[in-house]
């Protein structure tokens, strides 16, 4: 097994479930992690995970980033034939890779290729990405965890904002998201009351108009004297442009995609510009990926069982598919988990639905909380809401 | 009593402290808070706290941000007579103000002003700020949990970067302080072993020297292959100038302190063009200061009692002090609350000690870690580490 892509809170979870379960076949003899992902594969640097402590592989469950070591690889075609060279000086007989789309197409064309050669590989992919782009799937192991997280900060930055607003007035929280809005529509799970906070909300599935975006700032603050915005670091303008890249020069990752950063910055420049209020931003970064403390607990069961379910169907005689999440029971919510072949989803993104997005552009729907709520593994914690009943003034007023 | 400065985790921690002692004097009348410090004074928007469930009060021990509204204020001479009429107008006898040096010279020229005018008003100071730099406290609430939020996301942070380093190399953690680096300092508590992050930690104590700074980077890079650093938001040059203000035009706040922000993208661009390395940044910005799920208990409880103990040396007859915090012992951990003249905190600043900072100002010392564990109320969360024996080798390198 391998790990790809960006680290989550869970992935580690899944790597749990995967060893967890092979354990439990006897005709599986070696386990092995290939470490940093594809490149472990291509190195030939494979760890022996039956080596490992059972206590330190069932703590790998609360344990965040990826313990076996992750990358961003675009294998060539030459690549791919050592990996198989690997794979059967090894007599590896089941190849699973957990990652996102780019991580499926590789594992389809491992499986495409050994197919070629004749060589018995079952492969499997399972679902990881905090961004929720994968299609076919309801929802991505990684996103319920980084969507608590969200939910979680943007309520108590939203509270430090209500509380400081005659001084701090603006606050922009800059999440992540390359080209989908869906982590950063998760900062709407933090608001609890209409003038609560986040009061707008910019995807990158609706181009970035300035004249609207200060427009909309300018009528939540006339109303409330404060606002509260969440923005995706992927926002991008009428042309398709990133709004704000930050890195000059290396900017751009293996796959060639932008490396993003700088919405906030440059957000809190138009608004002082234009608005002539001050406005600061929070961009947690890679933090909220891998955040533990605000892990989802039914997001931490989701990536375990997919990860177990990918094993136990390769060794039913499965290969060449993905593990997916159907959404069984809406109250009280439980999933299901099924099979999609991995073309299907390989390169493939699912952008957050027109249905998700309000009339306005500027927030999300009922339909997306609906959707959103149990994924994050339970209520927000409760905190204390005061009456703050006023004294009659005995004064007149202080100008 | 009045909430001032920037939100923490647990300045709603000191009102339940004031409010639950308060309730045990009989010879108090009315409990009153000023809604948005000091500003709710000056416009008579006082609320009754006895009007409040005593669940909420309870529940303010675990709920962020500032529950009666905060501000950063700057009194006038004017002023100081306004809230003379107010405090004469409502029968006030005792003011006790939370906050950090400014807040405590407030509070301050309030007592000198009430001794003057021969109205008997006893004025305590409640210390908060996550900036940590009130002087002859040992530590300030507020502080601790900031430190405990740092300590768990940097960690967090580093995972990410050793799993996924050779595509996302270097990583810049850009934490608060205007002028002082001792919450930037606390990350260090996130290091585990030798090679794990922060590889290198930059307080405004020393002046920021971009040649140094980039020779301690590619020292690392070259024999780790990632870098974590964590900066100060704060960061000066030779010349005491910032490293950069993000914000332009409107960029002070109304006691003149610039608004930073930024110093993590000036550095990530710097690395980028002279090391031709990637780098991104994380900048959890207020979210640090109000995580109430990474809080620490410690801090919960110590600022609870410097609540409790401002409003019972009051009704002893003590007045303008602040209550300060000893540390009595050290392990297990315990302190004493003591009183200090209000006069001879306001408006100091207590910066991060030598002893603190190591020989090559690149990170802190063992001194700086036995000071500030206790102050984290427990270990972190118990992560897995994996054996990761390798296999040996059945191929020839892959080249």
């Amino acid at each position: 097994m391998a790990q790809s892509g960006g680290p989550t809170a869970v992935i580690n979870s899944s790597v749990c479930g995967i060893v967890e379960e092979a354990l439990q076949h006897g005709k599986i003899g070696g386990i092995y992690g290939a470490v940093n992902g594809i490149l472990g594969v291509l190195h030939e640097e494979l760890v022996d995970l039956r080596q490992e402590d059972l206590s330190s592989i069932r703590n790998l469950r609360r344990t965040p980033s990826a313990a076996l070591g992750s990358c961003r690889y675009k294998l060539s075609e030459r690549d791919f034939n050592r990996l198989l060279d690997v794979f059967i000086a090894h007599d590896i007989g089941y190849f699973l890779y957990a990652g996102g789309n780019d991580s499926m197409d590789t594992a389809h064309k491992v499986a495409r290729l050994a197919a070629e050669k004749k060589y018995e590989l079952r492969v499997m992919g399972v679902p990881k990405t905090v961004d929720n782009d994968l299609p076919v799937t309801d929802h991505c192991p990684g996103y319920g965890s980084v969507a608590r997280f969200n939910a979680i900060t943007t309520r108590d930055s939203s509270l430090d904002t209500e509380a400081i607003y005659t001084s701090d007035t603006i606050k922009i929280i800059e999440t992540m998201g390359r080209d989908t809005g869906w982590i950063t529509a998760s900062t709407a799970l933090a608001k609890e009351t209409e003038d609560s906070g986040p009061h707008l909300i910019y995807l990158p599935e609706r181009p970035f108009i300035a004249d609207k975006f200060l427009n909309d700032v300018k009528e939540v603050y006339d109303r409330l004297g404060r606002v509260v915005l969440s923005v995706c670091e992927g926002l991008k303008d009428e042309n398709g442009q990133f709004v704000k890249a930050s890195t000059k020069g290396i900017d751009t990752d293996r796959f060639g995609h932008a490396q993003l950063g700088g919405v906030g910055d440059y957000l809190v420049n138009l608004i002082s510009e234009k608005l002539r209020i001050k406005a600061r931003y929070d961009k947690p970064g890679t933090i909220q990926r891998v955040s533990m403390q605000c892990a989802s607990q039914v997001d931490v069961e989701e990536a375990y069982r997919v990860g177990q379910v990918a094993l136990s169907k390769a060794v039913e005689g499965e290969s060449d598919k993905m593990v997916t999440l159907i959404r069984k029971q809406k109250d009280p919510y439980s999933s299901d988990t099924g099979l999609i072949e991995l073309e299907k989803v390989a390169l493939r993104t699912r952008s957050v639905p027109d249905e998700f997005i309000n009339k306005n552009s500027n927030f999300v729907t009922k339909e997306f909380i609906d959707y959103s709520t149990p994924l994050i593994g339970g209520p927000l914690p409760e905190y204390a809401r005061l009456r703050m009943r006023k004294l009659e003034r005995k004064l007149s007023a202080y100008v």
